[in-house]
């Protein structure tokens, strides 16, 4: 079980996390809780480190931000033992997980999950702290923001568990419920879908998480944590909860050819006009941004008109837009163009669905519907299982709900 | 080099204490700075333990509170980096500081100082997390309020090295100097002499630090963090600062009869009047008192008038006033007495000196000039190197002055 900072923001939030726990204890599962930092403490530290020196050391940042997930595993420890739940608490370095030595960024190498296991078979509540690890220097490590969702994969996976991911919403949907008032919660939904989803804008789950459940085969349930711990609709029959279930596709009976739809509005856009058209000219636009280690995402090249100059369009991060101005200004005259535009005033939306590989025509169709409702389509990118167009920001909520009904994944 | 809580209270703060360690490097010597929690922080913690349950588990309020120690030091290393000195933080369990099983008020049993000596001798300042250490368990043990100045003393034991303790005043006065304001800062003071201080109400040091200090001969410097960190008078000619010096007694060439005046308003009277005077009736308070685990310090037993009952009064803690007048009630019929009183209205007022051993007359002396004021004594306690007194605790700033003057310890 795996509860993010919202869920334990304060005692009293804390309280019902344990009361989470406690009904899967009586449920008769062996219990291990990774939690984060309680709301608003990893920002407090990170300020302080901040304040110390614009340019800190890495590992001194690791010993000061990894103390948040330490007060909160004490802290529910107390609170399980108050209740009459056996239960301690886990540092990093205490079970141990251990990382490579990118402070800062750590990727867990191993989590030797003997004692804990042992632990836990006593019917011990293990309560771990999430977001860190111990590097090969014998300090704490910690897995960047939004690690302890990797923390509890990769536990899970060392202790062949189940990984139920509790969270602000109760699943994973078919599109934004704020958006699309007609969007479905999913049952179930495959690895790569749901790799696809989180890198394409979902906030639901971390992208290296579900990398790390996919690859050792780890179930994934993410659920809500502000629902009622003692609701009896908690536990199915089958061992799933309410919530939706990550899993392999070959798990998925019913499998639709389009799964949901995402959308990022973190998208910027550069156009470069008259580029003079000759060969060579993509890598000296794209090597510099590479060198800057700007990651460019969908790239349009116009047909050449005149047969000499064509238009270059790409799409990067938004908050690397400024950089990759620099760097193409910067490498004008060897590139040779005649104006350079950046805009933010875009979005990127994705359909995706492993339906796509025995199904023709989803791109098609999704040209088809967007043309139908004159929204104009600036750029495109497709793999095996999805399919991400970039539009006018205007166009979202016309566009998801226009898909999202032809796709035929609306509500009843 | 250890520094209080009020002395990183902030990153102000913080950046001073680094203005200290900067002047100590500078000067050529290998650091190690043992830090406690930021101001507030660790009353923060033990605030949300109490929150989390009243029965907390000694042991997951080690790892809460310990990581209040764990952000300064980390803090204090970035700032110290930023300033282009070579340093890194170091919690309990890194050195390790092994201790014993008893969370929240641990021992320690032995600091593993090899792998942090390398380190300094390599140039590289040591900051590390005060008030901890590691305990068989591999769990985090605390050492209780204070700790951090045992750890220090601890730390500097198996360096071989000299303790700085910076705090809020410069140095060990001759008694309170903000209630005699002829009060003298002394130069050196012994280690039993220094206990004494400590244990009968001067805040300077914490009795356990001092003790581990004199069992393991650390040279223990008092000494102010709030004055100007480059000041050149910061670093004398002898090695020693501009603060006190504790040490033992033979490097104190001049040493005074009487060194200090300490006192306490912590305290207690209880009185029982009319107590049947039969042999075994002090077990019979007493005993009770202990199992209770109430210290009792002072017992004065008046002679008995008519030679069968007698009155009984002795001191405890303020704090544990009302525990001993409920044990004395419960045990009313096996004790036998009339009236039972009890009274925080009390000072304890403690003369000493090592000088006492070879002088006569100390004690004499005392009680003469709280006689000559008109300051009745209500009980008396020694020991081979201090008198101390009960007295109504109106007349304490007179007493202090005039006991002052009278042993020739003002001011010029």
């Amino acid at each position: 079980m795996k509860f993010g900072g919202t869920s334990v923001a304060d005692l009293e939030r804390i309280r019902n996390v344990a009361c989470h726990v406690e009904r899967e204890v009586k449920a008769g599962n062996k219990i291990a809780v990774i939690v984060s930092a309680m709301a608003g403490q990893t920002d407090r530290l990170v300020g302080w480190t901040r304040e110390a020196s614009a340019l800190h050391d890495a590992r001194e940042y690791d010993a000061v931000v990894a103390s948040g997930e330490q007060v909160t595993a004490g802290l529910l420890a107390i609170v399980l033992q108050g209740m009459g739940i056996a239960a301690r608490s886990w540092q990093g370095w205490q079970i141990p997980i251990k990382t490579d030595d990118v402070h800062g960024a750590a990727r867990i190498m191993s989590v030797e999950s003997n004692e804990i296991a042992e632990r836990m078979d006593d019917g011990q509540v293990a309560v771990v702290a999430g977001f860190q690890g111990i590097g090969p220097d014998n300090r704490i490590a910690t897995l960047g923001r939004g690690g302890s969702d990797t923390s509890a994969v990769a536990l899970a996976a060392a202790l062949a568990a189940r990984c139920d991911i509790y969270t602000d919403v109760d699943g994973v949907y078919t599109t934004d419920p704020r958006i699309v008032t007609k969007a479905r919660k999913l049952e179930k939904i495959s690895y790569e879908e749901m790799l696809e989803m989180a890198s394409l804008g979902a906030k639901v789950l971390q992208t290296r998480s579900v990398e790390l459940a996919m690859i050792n085969r780890v179930p994934l349930q993410v659920r809500s944590s502000f629902e009622a711990p003692d609701d009896p609709n908690q536990n199915m029959p089958d061992g799933t909860g309410p919530g939706t279930l990550v899993c392999d596709e070959e798990e998925i009976v019913e499998q639709e050819v389009v799964s949901g739809i995402a959308y990022s509005r973190n998208e910027a856009k550069v156009t470069l006009t008259k580029v003079t058209d000759k060969p060579g000219v993509a890598a000296r636009i794209f090597g510099p941004l590479a060198a800057g280690e700007i990651n460019v995402d969908m790239i349009v090249q116009n047909v050449s008109a005149d047969g000499r100059t064509t238009d270059m369009t790409f799409t990067v991060g938004e908050n690397e837009l400024e950089r990759a101005l620099k760097v193409i200004e910067g490498a004008r005259d060897d590139i040779s163009f005649e104006e350079l535009k950046g805009s933010t005033d875009v979005v990127k939306v994705s359909v995706i669905g492993i339906g796509m590989r025995s199904h023709a025509g989803v791109a098609a169709k999704m040209f088809q519907v967007l043309a139908d409702k004159g929204i104009n389509i600036q750029a495109i990118t497709t793999s095996e299982i999805k399919v991400s167009i970039l539009i006018d920001a205007a166009y979202t909520e016309l566009a998801l709900r226009s898909l999202h009904t032809a796709y035929g994944l609306d509500a009843d």
